[in-house]
C-alpha cells in the first residue's frame, strides 16, 4: 500500500513525491531540512480514524466525551498513514493507530495535561509499562493486578493495543517495541525530575535523553506494519543502532520546533532545545530558535549518512527495506508536522513564505 | 566449569550437590523453599575477586579507599561462581562480576546510601543508562556527554562492564541485557515514587514492580556467561518470558527475607514484601513474614512447573539448557543469601535450627 509516485530508493525521496498541498496547507520552518511526502488517500485515513476510534470509544472506553475533540483534531489517521506509506494493509495501520493513541493517552493522563503531574510519576508509569507485557505472581494477587490495570483507561489501551500488535507480528518484535517503550518511559522520568527541580538540562544531556522520550516506538515497527520482520541479529547490531537513535532524535527535534510557541503557552514550563540552547548558551530567543534549526539539520544529514552506511555494511533486502522504510516514518512525521496548521503555529520571529 | 557433582537436569538439583558447608556457614530461613548448591572452587573466587578488583580501582576509579572494606565484604567473586556455575571460562565470570559491580555502583550512589536520594532519580539513571548503550548527536554535544559520563564513576562502571560484556557475547544478547537493565531502572524510579510520597504499594503492587526491580539483569545472561546464544525468537516467547518473570520475582523476594532486619535498620523506611502484607493485610510482624515466605515458596513452585512446561512446549537443546542455566542462578542466588550470614541477620522470632 504504497503512496509515493515516481523513482523510489535512497536519496530519490525529494523527487518522488505529488502533494495534493491544495488540500492540506503546508508551511514547513523557513531553513529547515525535510522531504516533501505524498498525502495518502483520504479514504484510508477516514477508515482508519474510524477504526480506531472505535475502539478507543467501544472497547477500551478510552476517554470522556468532553475529550471527543482533541481526539478527533490529533487526526491519528492522517498520522499513521504519512508514517508508514508502505503499511502491509489495514490492520497493519489499525495497530499502529492504536500504539500511537495509547502512547499520546499515558502521556497526557500521566505525564501531562490532563491530571498528570511528574510527581509520583514513576509508580504510575511501571503501571503502565506492566500492562505492555504479563508480569506474572500468584493468586490473588495477579488477578489484583489485572484488575488494578483495567481500571484505568491508559493501561487498558496499552495493553489492548499491544495484544493487537503482537497478532499481527513476531514476539521478538513485540519485545523490541516493549523495550522501545521502556527508553520512552526512562525519558519522561528524567525529564518529570527536572520539571520538579525547576531544572534546565544542558544542551548535551537534553539531546541524550531525546533520543529516549522519542518517537522511536513508532519509527523501529516500520517492519511489523510493512509486514515483514527484521531478525533481532540486524535490528541490534550497532550500526542499525546507531541509525536509529539519530532517527529518533531528528524526529523529536522536528516536534521541538514545530511545536515551540505550543509548549510556550503551557502551565508548566517546558524545556525544549531551543530553552536548552538559550538557557547555556546565552543566546537571543531567535538565535536559540534557529541554532536548534541547524541541529535539526545536522542530525538529518548525519542520520541520512549512517543509513547509506549501514546500507553498505549490512547489505541485504531486508536492511535496505527497512532503512527505507525508518527514512519515510522520519519524512512522513516531518510532513505531518509542517501539515499540521491548525495545532501548530510557528514563532512570529520568522520569515513569512 | 561444571561445580555440580551428581546427576543433572531438571529435578536433579536436590540430590546434586556436596556443599562444603563445614567452610561456609548457612542459615536458610526456617521453612523456606530452597535447594543446595555446591560451593564453588575457592580459587576460581579469589582470581575473579582479584580481577574485578583490579577492574574497579585501576580501570574504572570506581570508589574512594574508605569504601574499599565494603566492596571486599559483598563478595562478588563468591556471588557471581554461585550463580553461573556452568560459566564458559573466567572471562565470561569476569564479565558477569562486573556487570553486578556497576549495577550495585549505580544502585548505591543514585539511588541508596551513598548521596543517593529518590529526589531527580529519573534523571541521575538515565544519564546512567545512557553509558550502556551510545547515544548520538551532533558535535560538540555529543563528546560533552561522553564527558559527563567518564566523570561519574558509576555511569564509568556501566559504560566499561557493557563493553566487557558486549566483547563475549552477540548483539542481541547485549540488547536484551540493556532492556533488562531498563526495566530494573523503572522499577527504581517507581520505589522511588512511593518512598518520596510515604506510601505503601498493595501487595499486588509490590509483586509487579519486584519483576522489575529484580535480578532479571543477572538470571538472563546465564546463556552469555555459559558461552552459547539462546536466540530472540525463543527468548521472546511468551512461556519462557513467563518463566524469566517468575524468576526473577523468587529471588527478588529471597532478598526481601534475608535482608529483612538489615533494611530495618536503614535511615529510609524500606518497603519489602512482609512490610506490604502487613501494611495492608493487618497481620502481625511475625504473621507478615511468615506469609511472604509462603508466597516466595509458591513463587518458586509455579517458576518450577512453568520451567517444566516450557522445556516441553519448546523442546531442543539451547531451551534445555537455558532453562536449567537459569534454575541454578535461582539457586545459587538463594544459598549466597542463606551462607551470607555476617551480611543477613534472620528475624529474631523465627525458630532456631
Amino acid at each position: 500500500m504504497t503512496f509515493s509516485a515516481g523513482p523510489t530508493g535512497l536519496g530519490t525521496r525529494s523527487t518522488r513525491v505529488q502533494t495534493r498541498a491544495g488540500e492540506q496547507p503546508v508551511r514547513p520552518i523557513p531553513g529547515i531540512y525535510y522531504h516533501q511526502v505524498a498525502e495518502p488517500e483520504p479514504a484510508l485515513v477516514a477508515e482508519v480514524d474510524r477504526r480506531v476510534k472505535e475502539w478507543a470509544v467501544h472497547e477500551v472506553d478510552l476517554y470522556p466525551p468532553e475529550w471527543e475533540d482533541e481526539f478527533d483534531a490529533f487526526g491519528t489517521g492522517r498520522s499513521v498513514c504519512l508514517g508508514y506509506p508502505a503499511a502491509a494493509g489495514l490492520e497493519h495501520l489499525d495497530a499502529a493507530a492504536k500504539l500511537l493513541v495509547a502512547e499520546n493517552a499515558v502521556d497526557d493522563c500521566y505525564c501531562e495535561d490532563h491530571g498528570g503531574s511528574p510527581h509520583g510519576l514513576g509508580s504510575r508509569l511501571l503501571m503502565a509499562h506492566s500492562a505492555l507485557e504479563r508480569p506474572y505472581s500468584v493468586a490473588p494477587y495477579e488477578q489484583q493486578w489485572q484488575d488494578r490495570l483495567q481500571s484505568e483507561p491508559p493501561c487498558r489501551a496499552y495493553q489492548s493495543a499491544m495484544e493487537a500488535f503482537d497478532r499481527l507480528t513476531a514476539d521478538q518484535i513485540r519485545n523490541r517495541e516493549i523495550h522501545d517503550l521502556a527508553r520512552l518511559h526512562l525519558g519522561y522520568l528524567a525529564e518529570a525530575a527536572w520539571s520538579i527541580d525547576g531544572a534546565v538540562p544542558t544542551v548535551a544531556e537534553y539531546l541524550m535523553i531525546r533520543q529516549y522520550n522519542s518517537f522511536r516506538p513508532c519509527l523501529t515497527i516500520v517492519d511489523a506494519v510493512g509486514g515483514y520482520v527484521l531478525p533481532a541479529d540486524l535490528h541490534d547490531h550497532p550500526q542499525l543502532q546507531r541509525v536509529f537513535a539519530l532517527a529518533a532524535l531528528a524526529t523529536t527535534l522536528v516536534n521541538d520546533l514545530y511545536s515551540y510557541t505550543k509548549e510556550l503557552r503551557s502551565p508548566r514550563p517546558h524545556v525544549n532545545l531551543p530553552v536548552a540552547i538559550r538557557h547555556h548558551e546565552g543566546l537571543s530567543v531567535e538565535a536559540a530558535y534557529f541554532k536548534a534549526i541547524e541541529i535539526h539539520n545536522d542530525v538529518m544529514h548525519r542520520f541520512e549518512a549512517e543509513a547509506a552506511a549501514a546500507a553498505a555494511e549490512l547489505p541485504g533486502p531486508l536492511t535496505a527495506r527497512f532503512l527505507r522504510d525508518v527514512a519515510a516514518w522520519v519524512d512522513g512525521n516531518h510532513w505531518w508536522h509542517a501539515t499540521n496548521t491548525k495545532r501548530y503555529t510557528l514563532p512570529d520571529f520568522l520569515p513569512s513564505e
